[in-house]
């Protein structure tokens, strides 16, 4: 099998996207150079250029290929007004809610001292660069509702409020369309502690 | 998002890959551009190189980079064997046993009139063609137990018996380790018709 170098190679570079093994990264193989050939040549060309052109916004953190993206550029958005996501798939998320019309952070993880992942790897000096801008006025905590994104929401909103920062953090409740038989005992106490008046 | 374009374009390039839904290549894209851009510019490179560089053996029709593949070449195997099999993977599965030391036709398919794939797809001339070299003895009919496989066995060995070839097909039977209780009535039955004196 020596001269099959290229479709080796080929598997293994498959192999290494997320949640691929090596049956899957074979048969993905397989299925492009049978299948689909257009395929195989669009995806060598979109890899080599993604890695040539995506970088990091120099303002939000988030991918681009410019050095600020579009969403900082816009000067349509609060600028008072900065929200703290983990990746661009929160971002996008909170997006498409259409509430939120300030600018964002992305921090590209959270928090994960068992794995080694501390405040330098989620761009802290950064964050607090972009935070102390003089126009930020309240920066909103929006890492997951999870045991390290609430780690990180804490580490940060300490920091910041050192800065002198409004910090908030996105509401705790029964999610819309929630049966309280089935939601989950955390979820009804948190409600029940931060309930409001209607 | 227009400035997103080469993101966008390598989210729907990975979507291609059989299995891969919008959130698994978006998950696919940020993890290559946040955690491992080596492997995104391998798997760029060996996109790029694989459609180059691969294509179908003279012979046999497997994937090579070469003419004819490693395996055609090999003078150590018997050229009067001629296994055919539906997909590379099932070669590489026979390979394995190490129980046969003759030559492979990958008809890269199998036969499926519902799904449009006639005769010419799964390469019939250049199959009757390498089996009717005069070197030929014997076609061992290796296709999936399937449906479909065995209606690709059954058509491919007329065709090949009407060339004067003699044709076998892998023996059906319980599996190895198969406890009776749990193997559906047709193996049994199959393995009924076809017991043999020990």
């Amino acid at each position: 099998m020596k001269k099959q170098a290229s479709l080796e190679v080929l598997v293994e570079a498959l192999r290494r996207l997320p949640g691929v093994g090596p049956k899957s990264a074979q048969r993905m193989a397989y299925h492009l150079l049978q299948h689909d050939r257009d395929g195989l040549a669009a995806l060598g060309h979109a890899c080599s250029n993604a890695d040539a052109q995506i970088h990091h916004c120099e303002l939000c953190n988030n991918f681009t290929e410019s050095t600020v993206c579009e969403t900082c550029v816009n000067s349509d958005r609060d600028g008072e007004l900065l929200c703290i996501v983990e990746t661009p798939a929160d971002l996008l998320m909170i997006e498409q809610t259409m509430t939120f019309k300030g600018l964002y952070f992305v921090l590209m993880g959270r928090l994960s001292p068992l794995d080694g992942v501390g405040p330098q790897d989620i761009h802290l000096s950064k964050l607090v660069q972009r935070a102390t801008n003089g126009v930020v006025r309240e920066v909103i905590l929006a890492t997951n509702f999870t045991n390290e994104g609430e780690a990180t929401a804490h580490y940060l909103g300490e920091t910041l409020k050192a800065q002198g920062l409004a910090v908030t953090r996105l509401a705790r409740g029964v999610p819309l369309g929630g049966e309280l038989e089935y939601v989950d005992p955390g979820t009804i106490a948190r409600a029940m502690l931060d309930r409001r008046s209607t």
